[in-house]
């Protein structure tokens, strides 16, 4: 038969994401192309004796749940807010979501309109961008340096597109790794609440900070826009994170937390969506985090330690002949290293070449609305072990000699 | 700050869905309304022993996956649609999704344009309803009888709106619990062929079927649309269907199955969507499936005939002399029983009346678009024992003795 498919599906086909997906398929590459953790950190001997525990508690955790989430872990969140994060909400003000992906999607479902502005840094996530275009939005992005978007150029988009929304990550923003001032976050909060912006704030990879202080200590000194936000009570921000970077992703629980009339919106959604995420999965991760003898805040400060020696070797890496005139910052937490290649380097053709040779990364186009991007390259460094990034890093040096040797 | 949702937000949280959400979490009712399989059948201990192999083999479970679905989970279901079902199709037909609910959504968001007709069963799916007015869909009902939709009205409603999609569930079909004659559904095809119809057949229920029949020969007789269209090669049919009724709903695995075209499609909505399900619990299922002692087809037979037990009390139940008056048509298989109240008696005031009681059943008017069904109601039989079936039955007799002594 003849499909028609809705016209945005059409452009969407033709997105360069959906050639990422076949990266993610083949199993001798080394990629630092996704966003993947380590998984030889697993807490798995923890994780095995949980899901024991759960299924020969009752036989109510295989059973449908509450679509807004599992109400114990969502009290622990709450709990766990309030300890380290300075933010103080209930647990009916948050909803638990096929990892954060689903919650900014659901957000722009319930909020976004057909041709609506929507505010995103300038780069951003491939995500978010998928998203915003499937609900057909404006993207207006917003320039920014190393301390988080720019206030004029905030206060310049917003004059000129009066958009009602922005989507943000402050800590450690994907892709340039970027960690906010503390100052930008208060001046980007108070320009939102003049103007009646929604914020979005994805805190995927705050938890990730390799400066030596606890989350207590990150958290007071880099404060979420959401806590600046009367400690989480003026309804501005909503907040979005989840447990795939500090636990593990395949229980794919994140969350949205924010103000009631927002989260009662998105759970409406929510149930339309999938009805709810797995409440296996949500008494799993409760049980885990409650009752067994794995500590979370142990487990996220040998991560970090970890994640930091692997962001140390990729640095070193980078200093080799092959990587001569790239430009990088070294982000002090997070997930990726935001490259700038030589001057006319495009990160299209130098993909389809390090492919060849068996390494990848993500071309920086996928982070821009606009087609920007060429000459930026995203590379990973918490999933690679040492020998990969060795390995890795010299197939990707190797594909750039044979580029600038040429030119 | 003052929200601006987008419109068709608004609408949508006056539903009466977002009321019976309430319902589910008062644990002290007994409830007719959800249709929640019996979990004192689910199979724990395989469940368990499932859990930690998956576990202990490989981290690999825990890590991201594709966001298609785990591949040897989605050739199991090939294996399976081709040994009981009829249909022959390819691991790369297939999309694993968070339950059938999202299989549904993934379809409307990449196919429906807002004001595009979709026609549905009348009554149908209260969940299809949602779907539908988040997409902004003009919702057209076909009639129908005994045999499934009616053919003279589904071509009436074709020939004046002109749709692309029909979303149906021809095997005891929610709310009515209808099973297609094998004629309709021939016929039903047929007609979508030639006016370029995509049809989402919804198989939710039919492996809950209490005739005696072998899972083989209730698709020999009742053959899905899917495998009526070329063996499923027809590309006219959108299969879906999940592993929530027969095993248990908390791992929210659910498929769609189809064109590949179709699926490329949804695949790319299910990416920006929650990037995927989780795939921890479909390698469970998996093993579950392929490798543990849990043989899901005498499993399905023992539900089959846990269920029918249930479905009998119930009807004599609705012998007694406070259902006098009400009519109904005893299903062959499914989750539900669609009562037409007596005369005069309205739904919506008779469930108020239930849950002071202390029971709750599914009013008749979600499962309309249109207002209707302010007579009936939707009894669940699958997850109540016997106990709460006397129990509930009683007292949601003694609440229509109430409103039939008055009048």
């Amino acid at each position: 038969m003849q499909y028609s498919f809705a016209e945005r599906t059409k452009s969407m086909l033709a997105s360069p994401l959906h050639f990422m997906r076949s990266l993610t398929t083949r199993d001798s590459f080394i990629s630092f192309a996704e966003e993947l953790p380590a998984e030889e950190l697993f807490p798995l001997s923890s994780l095995e004796a949980a899901a024991a525990a759960v299924i020969s508690k009752s036989p109510a955790a295989l059973q449908y749940g509450d679509p807004q989430g599992y109400l114990p872990l969502r009290e622990w969140l709450c709990n766990n807010f309030k300890q380290t994060k300075q933010m103080e909400l209930e647990a009916s003000q948050i909803l638990l979501t096929t990892g954060s992906q689903q919650a900014v999607d659901l957000l722009a479902r319930v909020y976004v309109e057909q041709g609506d502005p929507v505010l995103v840094e300038h780069p951003t996530s491939p995500g978010f961008l998928q998203i915003l275009r499937m609900q057909g939005a404006v993207i207006v992005p917003v320039e920014g340096d190393t301390e988080g978007i720019s206030t004029e150029h905030l206060l310049e988009q917003t004059e000129k597109f009066r958009p009602k929304l922005l989507l943000v990550s402050p800590n450690f923003t994907n892709p340039t790794g970027v960690l906010w001032s503390p100052e930008r976050r208060k001046a980007v909060l108070d320009i939102c609440r003049k103007r009646n912006i929604l914020i979005v704030e994805d805190n995927a990879y705050g938890d990730l900070h390799f400066g030596g202080m606890t989350e207590k200590e990150f958290y007071n000194k880099y404060p979420s826009l959401f806590s600046l936000d009367e400690a989480g009570q003026g309804g501005q921000v909503l907040y979005i994170g989840s447990f795939s970077k500090t636990v593990v992703p395949a229980l794919r629980t994140g969350w949205a937390a924010g103000n009631k009339v927002i989260i009662d919106a998105m759970v409406m959604a929510k149930q339309l969506a999938d009805w709810q995420s797995s409440h296996f999965n949500q008494c799993l991760l409760h049980y885990l985090l409650e009752y067994s003898a794995f500590d979370i805040h142990e487990h996220i400060q040998m991560l970090n330690r970890e994640y930091q020696t692997r962001l140390k070797l990729m640095t070193e890496l980078l200093k080799r002949p092959a990587w001569k005139n790239t430009s990088y910052n070294v982000p002090e937490g997070g997930m990726f290293i935001w490259v700038k290649l030589p001057d006319g380097l495009d990160s299209a053709l130098l993909l389809k070449c390090a492919l060849d040779k068996g390494a990848a990364f993500l071309p920086g186009t996928l982070c821009y609305a606009n087609g920007e991007g060429r000459e930026n390259i995203r590379l990973n460094f918490t999933h690679p072990g040492r020998d990969e990034l060795l390995l890795g890093m010299n197939l990707i040096g190797e594909a750039i000699s044979e580029f600038t040797a040429r030119s």
